[in-house]
C-alpha cells in the first residue's frame, strides 16, 4: 500500500503567518501522498466580534448558530482555505481545497439535542474516500477545511481533530497512513512544565501505565483516546508534536509516536 | 466529443435564496456535464461595509485591496460557494467548489499599474484544463468562484463573466462547448423598455447591423464582443437569458443565442 500522511494544523499555526508560511513549505516538501485538515484559529472568534456577533460557549464548546456558521464558513473555507491552496500552488504543490461537501468527502449528522443544543455543529456519519484517492492519484493534494455537510443541503460545523482522525481511519483502508497532529507542544510531556520532557513512544500498555500514574491526565486523555482507537481501526501510526519540527515529525525522530 | 455546458450565474440570482434554491434544482437536472461559475453579488459589498472597510470604485469597477481580497475570498469562495455546492449535493449532483488556485486551474496576472492601481485584481493568464477534465471524467461537477492566483501564493480577483469566457473557450478543445450567461433580462433585447422584444438569434453579420442601426449599445457591446470572441476560439454557442429559463435556455428555446 501506498504511504499516505493526514496532517492536521491548528490555531497555533494558523493565527500565525510566518509559522504558516514555513510549515507550508515543509508540507510541501513531503514526497509521500498527503492530506492537510485545518481549523480555523481565532480568526472566526475576532470576524464574529467585528461583525457584532455574539458567540455563545457552553461547557467549553462554541454554539454554532446560523450566523456563526457563516462566519466559520467564511473564514475556513474561504480565507484560510484559499490561501494555504494558494501558498501550496507557489511551492509547486497542486493543492485542492475542500469542505466536507465538496465532492461528497464527509457527510455528518448534526449533533442531536441532548442537554445542550449546539446548533450547526456535525459529528460525522461517513467518509467517502473514493474522491480523495481520485485527488491523490492525479498527483493532487487535498486540503480539508473543518465544514461538513448533511447531504440535504446543511452545512455543519466539525471539529478540525475529529475529522483528521475519520479521514486517516477511512483512508487506511487503502493507504498505509500516518496521523499527524500538529499542536503547541513539542510532543506528549511527562511534565507539562518542563518542554523537553517528550514521551517519545507511547503503546496500548504504556498509555494504561502513564494514566494510572497520573502522567497523562486532563485534555490530553481524549487526544490519545482518539489516537488509540484511530490505531485500531487500521491506522499505523499516530504522531503528536509542534507544526516547526514537521520534517522531524514525519521521520519520527520528534514528538510522541502513538502505535 | 462529449457537449458541456458552462453556466455563469450573477448577483441576481445569488442575492435572492429562492431564486438561487430553483436555480441549482434545474442545474442539477442538466443530464450533459456541466460547470457552474459564479461572482458574488452584493453580498460581499454588504459584507464589508459592515466590517467598516470603505470600497472605492473607480469608472466602474471596484479596487480590490488587500481587506477587500479578504472579504470578496471569504464572501464567493467561502459562504457562496460552500452553499451552492451543499445545495447542489442535496440535488445528488456531485459538485466540487472550486478557485483558480485549487487544481492550479485558473492563473492569473495581477493588472498592471496603468492610470489607475486595480489592486489585486488579476487578469486571466491561463486556464489549465487538465484538472477540470479528471473532475468531469469523474462526473464531478466543478462549481468556480471567481478568484484567481499568480501561482506565488497571491489570490487575485476576477471577473465571473471572463472566468466563464476563459474557461469555455479552453475546453472547447475537448468538449463541444455551450456557455451560458444568466442574467437580469429573459435575452439580448431589440427594445429595453420591452422586456418581451427577446433578438432569439444573432450572428456576426446581423451582430453588426444591430450595432450600426444603434439596436445593440452600452453595456451589451462588450458582453456580446466577449461572446463572439468565446465563438472564434471555438466555443459552440453562447446564450444568454434569464436564470429563471435555465432549462428553455439550455434547448435554445428561450434566451438570445449567438453563433
Amino acid at each position: 500500500m501506498d504511504k499516505l500522511y493526514v496532517i492536521k494544523i491548528g490555531g497555533n499555526v494558523i493565527d500565525d503567518a510566518n509559522a504558516l508560511s514555513s510549515f507550508l513549505q515543509s508540507f510541501s516538501r513531503i514526497e509521500s501522498k498527503k492530506i492537510l485538515v485545518h481549523g480555523g484559529g481565532k480568526l472566526a472568534t475576532r470576524m464574529a466580534g467585528q461583525l457584532g456577533i455574539p458567540q455563545a460557549v457552553v461547557e467549553g464548546r462554541r454554539i454554532t448558530d446560523a450566523e456563526t456558521l457563516k462566519v466559520v464558513t467564511m473564514v475556513y473555507a474561504g480565507h484560510i482555505n484559499k490561501n494555504i491552496v494558494a501558498g501550496l500552488q507557489s511551492h509547486q504543490c497542486n493543492a485542492v481545497g475542500l469542505t466536507g461537501a465538496d465532492g461528497n468527502i464527509i457527510t455528518a449528522n448534526k449533533r442531536e439535542k441532548a442537554t445542550v443544543d449546539y446548533g450547526f455543529a456535525g459529528d460525522i456519519e461517513k467518509v467517502n474516500a473514493g474522491f480523495l484517492e481520485t485527488l491523490l492519484d492525479q498527483s493532487c493534494v487535498p486540503v480539508i477545511a473543518s465544514i461538513t455537510h448533511d447531504g440535504c443541503g446543511q452545512l455543519l460545523n466539525t471539529n478540525a481533530d475529529t475529522i483528521a482522525n475519520g479521514v486517516a481511519k477511512e483512508m487506511s483502508r487503502r493507504y498505509n497512513v500516518s496521523l499527524v497532529y500538529c499542536f503547541e507542544n513539542e510532543g506528549v510531556l511527562r511534565d507539562v512544565n518542563d518542554p523537553l520532557s517528550v514521551i517519545r513512544h507511547i503503546d496500548k500498555a504504556e498509555y494504561s501505565k502513564l494514566k494510572t500514574d497520573g502522567v497523562i491526565s486532563g485534555g490530553m486523555i481524549p487526544k490519545i483516546d482518539n489516537a488509540m482507537q484511530a490505531i485500531e481501526h487500521g491506522v499505523q501510526t499516530v504522531i503528536i508534536g509542534k507544526a516547526q519540527q514537521l520534517p522531524q515529525l514525519i521521520e519520527t525522530s520528534a514528538g510522541t509516536t502513538i502505535q
